[in-house]
């Protein structure tokens, strides 16, 4: 059935995309409504010269950008602007290779990963007439006239701030300017040529990694990432949450330290690209739920004992400026939604980055940490858990661990009877050891028997020796691995595995089912996946399917910052999670110890 | 054409108004819809018990409140629960008496204006199921599920301040709550049984009027007039304006001026009525131009000179927290749209109170005060003007001026051959000369012809003296009306009367065609209409012809605050206003001239 007003169908042919043009649409405004991929930097309206087409076959009525009103028929092979052209029948139509809006990608683990930009912030040049002595409806208000001038682009108020800014700009730079709108609301107003940047930030308790992204064409300009201020109140997630409930003012202290996080992210970022935080349009958070709420100031008790209710799960857009954020005045930040008590939005970044590897396949996607969050994707549903692995696994509470630094013991493999270690930095001198090291020390252990199916430390070998009571391996003068770090790796290898088990016991499905492991998470990235199978942290499946794919969650929220429908996506993801509280689940606790020991 | 679902006609026989009632659609909901006036406390949710019908005939399904799904015909003669009902069939209802919304009386000039209880923010009670450990959807997250309960109700979405009080209110209140919705927010969140307040606020240069209002009924609860705290940076609104475009410090003192009036003005009336000012949950407010960038921190230097362009006309909704105002956390404040830039919403405010009585004559709208807007009604076009009128005729800048206090002279009358005295305190001294006596004090003069049509005071009569070089007319010991004090009146009348000319002559209309004269305003109510006319500040109309209607202003305001048709119909009106700027009409000056003299 046709439309009921009068409309052309128009095929945009290298984009290989057919759109119905509405009579009097032009072809800018009808491709932009209908996804095809044309830049242009003005928004549509005759000024930058972005959005070149020709007509290859039918015919269009093109304004004369300098004489408006005068239109002429476009010739076969006269490059058009799309904005100015309005269909006057079927046409065919060519988009110039340098208007067709870049498909950016990212990389996830060595794979890509498509974004085609599609900001929820949109960028229009306006022109308005010079203000004259005010008469007729509205008395000619700056902002009215405006509005008014992107009515079409769906713009119907002002932010407060954007407001205030608004009258000097128009008269500093001659009555034209660049207007921000997101959604219905005019969010900045700034000089013509201005850019707008976003923001992507993974807030996670250990480290926060920051992205700048260029909304227009959706590329990564900068990242970096810092250490977690928050740190200074806690190494773990738990001894925050107490900080916080304990007092209003531990609550404020670590949601200033967050914020202080983001607002250095924001101004280190963007001094690497010559740029100022004010020029951050939008910005988008992932953390785990108890980094979200202490983010947003939100109550914890709730959260931090059973039954470990969120305040809020559903993603929440809220104004920079309510968390004292350096942007643009009237940007918002947007949080990622999150799934449950412990899996936050994080965790729904990292299923969106990764979605395509997993979708129709039996999968299992889980980011290692001091909680690991894991789904297991079957069929149409996604069921998520929290384990929680504690630090072990990234080398703290290990006596000897420490980050992943010079002089860091980084692999440990068993050869020729003895344990064999690789150093960072080669021949530095050895200080301690890092997260990836501590699986493969406990594969090696029991490789040479040293250890026991119950993780108990024998007397045998060369390397071990007794001390303060207990009994450690030696690995390096001065860096042994002790009984009590044996244990520690147990309870969090045993949380993780009990997770998985528990996952598949609900599903109804057997370990061999699962088609696909993809971890993520930089600690992820660096395990040796046969000490992690060895050691009975990870079911024993084929090596090939399992896949470290690293910082997914860095990748996810950029994607969620640069596309309206990838967020639209991450949201719809976290909606399918149906989350289970391992700690309510019967049995939960038999099935952990039975994970405890090795096989 | 019937729709195209099933649907039942229910007529609500005491209302005298009919609906059609989707099938499976509640009798309360269908109401709501159509906009018939049913009491409904807890926004249909079968909780409260406000919203009982009976069915006086047809048929309707009712389910019981206490075990939902046992249905059950409702039987003639039972009263019962309007969102319980749903109709089996067409069918008749009556609804009790107490479940009819109350109508609001309004007086402006002590005839009745209509406020049906319309607000933009409704409170609805929501009762959840005790949060259990995490499992499912959403994980079970607080403000999830009270969105969830709401969303037949329109919400979506929750404010920041909102979410960070719901979870220790949900389990300090057993999982009950009211929640305030607005649009699809949710802005507030209290224990059921909470008040919902309204503060509208005339917003005057000289003087703020609050009045508080119970937005579930309508009702005005308390009203409060104060001065307004910024005259003590100038008495009129250009010295403010100076002030503030001064220096940015300036600007600030002014906003914290008119933000602490009405904080204040919050504080009183809720502590009338013992309410505090956290159960204000919208605020609306009209004020000048002026007075609304100022209140709003929005620059005035576009404003301050020609050619006087507002930064913005457009109503605008803010969080009140933007302000620093002591509401709700998450309370919005609605500012009236402007005219233009020296007409503001308080006259639209007057437009929308009077309008029962303009509609469809040829009627002059008038505000008297340092500016004075006056609107042209004639057939469907409003045209406006704001006339610079200066104070004098408030009995400011009048050598003897004062505010209408005891001791004030507010009549004067000539009276064989003398000039007669009225004190406002009978036998109170003399102190001076307020707003209404001043007009008298010329009309008398030139009755027994001590002022010529020039404006000179002659040296004829006894009360005449000479004094510091000038002549002057003695009213009382030591109160004297001076040849400068009649040409300030004379310039103020002569600016309001050539506003008055020109906008006739826009219109292509004689004096005589206006068919009514609306003086809206404290100063106007005061006013004698036959010295008015006699001093050619009005046209010389037939007396009956003009109304004074006291505070139009504060009726509007209250009228926007407490309906959203309302609100949207001053939205209209200010669009239909058509803005002259008088200093730009060719030959303003001429007529100005001309209208200084006395006829």
């Amino acid at each position: 059935m046709k439309p009921p007003a009068p409309w052309f169908q128009v095929r945009f042919e290298n984009l290989d995309r057919e759109t119905e043009c509405n009579q009097g649409e032009t072809l800018f405004h009808s491709a932009r409504r209908a996804g095809v991929r044309i830049v242009g930097a003005c928004g549509g309206r005759g000024v930058c010269g972005t959005c070149m087409v020709r007509i290859t076959s039918g015919e269009c009525d093109v304004l004369g950008s300098e004489s408006p009103g005068a239109g002429t028929a476009a010739r076969t092979e006269e490059w058009v602007r799309a904005c100015l052209a309005r269909p006057a029948g079927d046409c065919v139509v060519e988009i110039a290779p340098r208007s067709i809006a870049a498909v950016v990608r990212a990389e996830v683990g060595g794979q890509e990963v498509m974004i085609t930009p599609d900001s929820v912030v949109r960028s229009h040049d306006v022109v308005l007439a010079p203000a004259i002595m005010g008469q007729g409806q509205g008395g000619g208000a700056d902002a009215d006239r405006v509005i008014d001038a992107l009515r079409d682009d769906g713009a119907a108020r002002i932010d407060l701030y954007a407001l205030r800014e608004l009258p000097g700009l128009l008269r500093g730079t001659g009555w034209r300017l660049r207007a921000m709108v997101r959604g219905d609301e005019v969010i900045g107003v700034r000089p013509c040529g201005s850019r707008s940047l976003g923001l992507a930030v993974d807030l996670g308790t250990s480290n926060c990694a920051g992205f700048l992204v260029d909304l227009e064409t959706g590329t990564r300009l900068a990242s970096l990432g810092i250490e977690n201020p928050q740190a200074a109140y806690g190494a773990d997630l738990v001894s925050r949450v107490n900080h916080a409930i304990r007092s209003p003012v531990g609550a404020s202290e670590l949601q200033t330290a967050a914020i202080a996080a983001i607002v250095g992210l924001a101004r280190d970022l963007c001094g690497a690209v010559s740029a100022a935080p004010v020029d951050i349009v939008e910005v988008a958070v992932c953390g785990n739920t108890a980094m979200h709420h202490l983010l947003l100031g939100l109550p914890l008790s709730q959260l931090g004992r059973a039954p470990f209710v969120p305040a809020m799960c559903a993603a929440i857009d809220i104004k920079a400026r309510e968390l004292g954020f350096a942007t643009a005045p009237g940007a918002y930040v947007h949080l990622l939604p999150n799934v449950g008590g412990y899996v936050g939005g994080d965790h729904v970044a990292v299923l969106l980055a990764t979605e395509n590897r997993w979708a129709k396949t039996t999968t299992i996607v889980m980011d290692i940490g001091t909680n690991t969050e894991i789904s297991l994707i079957h069929r149409d549903s996604i069921t998520t858990v929290s384990c929680p692995s504690g630090p072990a696994l990234e080398g703290g509470h290990i006596g000897a661990g420490m980050r992943a630094a010079e002089g860091a013991i980084e692999r440990v493999r068993a050869q020729n009877g003895l344990l064999e270690i690789e150093v960072i930095g080669g021949d530095a001198e050895v200080v301690g050891l890092c997260g990836s090291g501590v699986l493969d020390v406990l594969a090696a252990m029991l490789e040479l028997g040293i250890l026991n199916r119950h993780g108990r430390i024998g007397a045998g070998h060369q390397a071990v020796r007794e001390r303060d009571e207990q009994r450690e391996v030696l690995l390096a003068p001065g860096v042994a691995f002790t009984q009590n770090d044996v244990r520690a790796v147990q309870l969090a290898k045993a949380a993780i595995r009990a997770g998985i088990d528990c996952l598949l016991r609900e599903a109804g499905l057997e370990e061999e089912a699962i088609e696909r492991v993809v971890i993520a998470g930089a600690f992820g990235s660096y395990i040796g996946l046969e000490s992690a199978v060895r050691i009975g942290l990870l079911p024993a499946l084929p090596l090939a399917r399992i896949e470290q794919v690293g910082n997914a969650a860095g990748v996810g929220v950029r994607m969620a910052l640069a596309s309206a429908a990838l967020r639209d996506r991450a949201r719809r993801l976290a909606l399918r999670c149906r989350y289970l509280e391992l700690g309510s689940l019967p049995g939960f606790q038999r099935v952990f110890m039975g994970r405890i020991g090795f096989e």
